[in-house]
């Protein structure tokens, strides 16, 4: 527990607490009034928005961690960032912003006066105005807390590599439900005093959400503390509703935190100690919708989860809350607080940080102002030989693990580069990256660890929530990361996606002061075709399809079919800005296709025809275009060309490869798209197309329905079927492999029809060895697994 | 600290230590063999799988719970489930489930003796034979455990209302870094030790991960102590390697557990004892890998991430593996265990519980076996009097909610039915459930609570993951339940989707001993259309869209346009077995279209044309037809289609509204497809269609695009356009509105191309007029505010 000191003076206690009052009083304004912002008027109907629309009951908690915050940010100098978890509390935070001065720098017509006051109050949730959240329009913030549960994710990811920051977070009681906040806790045990900042976490319980207690208000006091106690943290409680008695106990509790916190560091830096210390938090238990209205209807609203949104509306026709809401507002005394012309009281101001000190103008939550380039080798330094199409195997992830492990190493100084991933970097074949660095880690060690260290670049947690929000926290912040995940469990994350997703539509379309960010760039590996040992429960390609919903402004989703091509992709992705990428490819040995050179041709295209292994050349259309997207399908494509050219050699067979999937959309849907006449010359717009697609097939006429020779297309993909077998078996299973494709092929070309009884009959045949085999001998037929593509 | 007692007599010891080694024995030749299953010939390369898959590392702990939950069900003739959180360890699992005789009745060919334990061996992870997880497949699971994170959900959802049930959930330290374990914890207050059963979690540390150490195995034990003190358990330590004492204190301590647990249900359940007690957990530390070759290739092998996976491989090729996997085996002495003809000795038969009793065959691990019909009252008389189309005006969840009070009551002596929900069930309309029961709540209550008790059926968490949890591990015990969640959020539980709806496709398919469960039923609410209050993070109607990547034998999704359509298909849904059914409706008041008996056949049907509201009458084919699925959609289309009456009478308009989505596939792909024949007499084959759709508009043309019409199908819907703003401008914004879609009329329909103009003309003024009115009073015009159908 704090001791009860009694930091502030009388009169720093009355002026912050004014503060506070300006700050509640601008907030109430915010949900209320489109009128008569300082009161000078009765409050009448005209004053009052339609929609009542708004969260009060976070709100005042806010705004008090706000005004303790600046204190501490003018008395030590600090550059802190204020993360606020209940983000659907966004009047506080444009509140405080607008008070600091940074609302109308950002957004001139919003003055610093009556006029601008009056602004702030109308645009608040009101058409054509600002949102309810702490929302990327809102200067200071990286994190909007629409969705709950990132909060504290997001702000270590923030702090990562940046020593000098203090991510101030805020975690509603609500939030500290959620399974990604429960597990972020441990977010301390990868943070590094000596290199990282630092993150002050405050639990704000004000024990509600919309309609229930929360969990952690109502465990013990004793409970509490040891929970936090087991994450790793000392905490301090500053409980209570009188106004006086929690400034003192903040300021003091605040003062107290910050000092350990520079302790920690000093320790950490100057000392030398690498161990894990107990960072210090704060649970502050304070009313929900403190200072509101005590009693409404004959209810309790303040201290009651009534509190949770706008505590009372109907208050144009209602003369009762029209009153209530007076004497509300005015409970603030905005006249001690403003000049008549609405500016705040000059004492008042001094109480704010200066410049880019202040919480809304630190450049951190506009990170895209302190991104630097990546540095980066060429990433063709890292191809492999191919001297002919399919005549080395490799594993794709290889060569670009050896590109990010230098990149990882030409980026040490500037410290802005991390990979992050479920435990699955090894694993997932990127295992030349620890001959560069390590994985971060802060807990116990053993002598018998690999790659572990406190300095690590690499962070490995099986949360793939945590890996998301740190990522998130960390581009947000200005820096460069790479996520790699197994395919079927980053729908663990679909939601994080879209929030993210969301945010970047939004920034890159409607707020050009938010300067662009690095790309979240997505490896996904261990595939769906490729999870023949784990199973059905680990095999799902559907993350594309729920990628492809959002704006195509930012997504990009690529499907390289080979080792260069893969770098080729990383390489551009890397250097991309505003984006989120989806790379997906496979980690086994595969055959190789395309030499450095071709692999960048192809990948700058994003689509095309593989001459070499198509034979149409100079014969005007094929009789058939076989396409393929993803690496197994590409496989199975040119070993269903392989049988075909026995099997019926006149067949003029055109194989077209996509890397990029945007491609096949129309221009006018995605900037990728290929121009409709190009998709007609590649696809041709009559002859039979057998699509071999990596995913679920019906993806693909979703994206290509509008295409002239749509009705021709037929697509083999995933479609839910899968256990534990062989590579080969998974393919057949789901009816994609080169024996399907074959007879897809003879069933659709008009000039094969007398060859095609037999070629179905061949087909048949082989599909029977083929499980006869497995089954006998537990492992693919040596035809399949001996198959080359030159012989 | 456990005291260390030694409850096991010498000979129990040695007996249980044997079962122990047995089962061991049964993992590794699991993991390896394929023939030679009691090593009576020397092994050799036929012997060994050609491909080694599987997880050991996790495996002899799992074994050794196994034995010592088998003694406490002995002893104390309990009824115990065993949810192995680490499903990995499948070969675990079903070596116990074959020792103790169920495997072979569910599975006469893995017959208890050589030729089933060659069987047995054999099938692991091989083609054609078991996956190498705890999957549906293994007698006794209700939990694959291959996406980690559940397995502490899913023992809360099992017991709960299972008074007699104990719940033994093995946590992996690997798992409980996941956000949804961390915070599945708190899942004790939820749990009344009155009316439901026990869990008691376990916290396995082996100490790795694939390739990492965990969080939980590197922190202080004072940490990890107080972290589970602070999840409100009581945690008992039994650590170390030694077999022998290992026995002895896991057996002492689960002792004290099972007596705790025993106690707190007496005080619970006789005294009268009210307050949520500290229940009894074990954190068990034991190597990894334990039992297995401590060094393989001169590295450290047991106790460390090297024994994640198989140890070692290459076995085939490699003599000194050879020799390693021989001695390895050898080690657990199986002659000593097994007869001469494979049977486990009688001695060791004894330690396995009786029939019903035995884990692999408890009831509750099947739980269509106990399912009861839900008794239902006829969801006819909840019905809202609708005298004509458009009205009256309600919130369609309201007489939803009655009904599921009525159900709730109907079945309180059941017990087997409750609604479950991230606190949003008064905020989505079923507050009248309240009247009937409450909410569970066995943490700190006030005086001033609402609806909380300890014996409340409706279960709220703010975690969208523990509710999903819950109901899957009620389901899936045999009990029925309702999940109501907003719309958007509802992504937070993509991953969880997936794995519960390929558990339900794989039992459906192909495990005829798995009875049918009841269906997983979302109510998706506060939808897209209507979070203009709450803005842009709160608007996402892609959860379909991913519902429908999955397997038609297991999806069912449905967009009721009312209120009396919504109870029609809710009855419909809670009487159906093995399915997910998707309910998306608004909550807001709307007018209503059906009395109940249409909305009766029109559920039916899923699809249907609205002769009431469209003028095609008796004139062969209409000029346009206007589709609509959903209820927004439904409104505008509506709308849109009174104004192209005033516009241009002489247009003959369709009206046709979906309800049941998957109406619109193929029937080959969909049992519910409307046959093209049907689908071609309503859509025509050659008119324009102008379908607003609910979601993201190119979902339909997924479904259709093998419709003859298709190509004239054109989909307004959700485009990823929303902010803070009005519910009409939400639908402006994504251009679904009534004006847009005159619009599309007007450029589609060849006969209006002389009005084409004017009627553009007017749609510009209408949507001028709106934007202006909006920007200027915050709330949509009179126009639409008070738009009715009927004039």
């Amino acid at each position: 527990m704090t001791e009860m000191t009694t930091p502030l003076s009388p009169r720093e206690l009355d002026l912050m607490n004014a503060y506070w009052r300006a700050a509640n009083y601008l907030s109430v304004g915010q949900i209320y009034l489109m009128d008569n912002p300082l009161l000078k008027e009765p409050l009448s109907k005209e004053h009052i928005k339609p929609r009542l629309l708004g969260h009060w009951g976070t709100t005042p908690g806010l705004n008090f961690l706000y005004v303790h915050l600046n204190r501490i940010i003018r008395n030590r100098d600090l550059d802190i960032i204020y993360i606020a978890g209940p983000g659907h509390g966004g009047p506080a935070l444009v509140a405080n912003v607008w008070l600091e001065g940074t609302y109308s720098e950002y957004y001139p017509d919003v003055s610093f006066d009556e006029a601008g006051m009056k602004r702030l109050f109308r645009q608040f949730s009101f058409p054509g105005g600002i949102p309810s959240h702490v929302a990327p329009a809102t200067p200071g913030s990286i994190h909007e807390g629409g969705e709950l549960g990132y909060a504290l994710s997001h702000a270590y990811g923030a702090v990562f590599d940046n020593p000098d920051l203090v991510a101030a977070c805020v975690i509603g009681d609500g939030e500290a439900e959620t399974g990604p906040l429960a597990t972020a806790w441990h977010s301390n045990k990868f943070l590094n005093p000596k290199r990282d900042g630092a993150v002050l976490p405050v639990l704000h319980l004000n024990g509600y959400k919309i309609a229930n207690p929360t969990v952690l208000a109502r465990i013990s006091h004793e409970e509490l503390e040891q929970l936090m106690i087991g994450y790793g943290y000392k905490p301090y409680f500053v409980e209570g509703d009188d106004p006086a008695t929690m400034h003192q106990m903040m300021a003091a509790t605040m003062d107290r935190c910050f000092d350990e916190i520079a302790e920690i560091q000093r320790r950490a830096r100057v000392d030398g100690v690498t161990e894990r210390p107990m960072w210090p938090m704060i649970v502050f238990r304070s009313p929900k919708g403190w200072t509101g209205p005590k009693v409404v209807d004959g209810k309790p609203a303040e201290g009651s989860w009534r509190s949770h949104q706008v505590p009372f509306s109907t208050v144009r026709d209602n003369p009762e809350h029209m009153a209530l809401l007076e004497t509300w507002l005015k409970s603030y005394r905005a006249e001690e607080l403003f000049t008549a012309d609405g500016v705040l009281l000059p004492e008042l101001q001094e109480l704010a940080p200066r410049g880019k000190k202040r919480m809304g103008d630190i450049p951190h939550a506009n990170g895209g102002l302190l991104l630097k380039e990546l540095r980066m080798p060429d990433f063709r330094e890292y191809g492999i030989d191919v001297p002919k199409p399919g005549s080395v195997e490799a594993e794709a992830p290889k060569p670009m693990a050896r590109f990010l492990r230098d990149i990882m190493k030409m980026n040490e100084k500037a410290a802005n580069f991390r990979v992050f991933g479920p435990d699955e970097t090894a694993s997932n074949r990127l295992g030349e990256l620890f001959e560069e660095t390590d994985r971060t880690w802060m807990a116990g060690m053993l002598p018998t660890d690999d790659h572990l260290s406190r300095d690590g670049r690499v962070m490995e947690i099986l949360s793939e929530h945590t890996c998301q929000g740190w990522l998130e926290g960390y581009l947000l912040t200005g820096r460069h990361g790479f996520f790699s995940c197994y395919e079927a469990f980053i729908h663990i994350i679909d939601s994080m996606f879209n929030q993210h997703a969301k945010w970047l539509k939004v920034t890159g379309a409607e707020i050009p002061w938010r300067r662009p960010i690095a790309s979240l760039n997505y490896f996904l590996t261990s595939h769906v075709w490729r999870q023949d040992h784990n199973g059905f429960s680990h095999q799902d390609p559907g993350f594309i399809d729920h990628v492809v919903n959002k704006k195509s402004s930012v997504i990009r989703v690529y499907l390289p079919p080979d080792a260069n091509s893969l770098l080729s992709v990383t390489n551009h992705c890397l250097r991309s800005r505003n984006y989120i990428n989806v790379i997906v490819a496979g980690k086994q040995p595969a055959w190789q296709w395309l030499d450095m050179e071709s692999a960048v041709r192809h990948c700058t295209s994003g689509i095309g025809i593989w001459e070499w292994a198509s034979n149409d050349a100079n014969e005007g259309e094929p009789d058939v275009v076989m396409a393929c997207a993803g690496d197994v399908p590409t496989l199975e494509t040119l070993a269903a060309v392989k049988i075909l050219r026995k099997l019926a050699p006149e067949l003029k067979i055109r194989v077209v490869n996509v890397v990029d999937l945007m491609t096949l959309q129309p221009k006018e849907e995605h900037p990728h798209g290929l121009a409709d006449r190009d998709f007609d010359d590649m696809f041709t717009t009559d002859k039979p197309i057998i699509f071999a697609y990596h995913g679920y097939p019906w993806l693909i006429h979703r994206l290509t329905y509008r295409r002239t020779n749509h009705h021709n297309l037929h697509v083999r993909g995933y479609k839910e079927e899968g256990t534990t077998t062989t590579p080969f078996d998974m393919v057949v299973m789901n009816e994609l492999d080169r024996f399907h494709l074959v007879a897809d092929v003879a069933n659709r070309v008009e000039s094969l029809r007398p060859q095609a009884a037999y070629i179905k009959q061949y087909v048949r045949d082989r599909l029977i060895e083929h499980k006869e085999y497995i089954t006998k001998y537990g492992e693919d037929m040596p035809e399949v697994r001996d198959w080359r593509w030159e012989d």
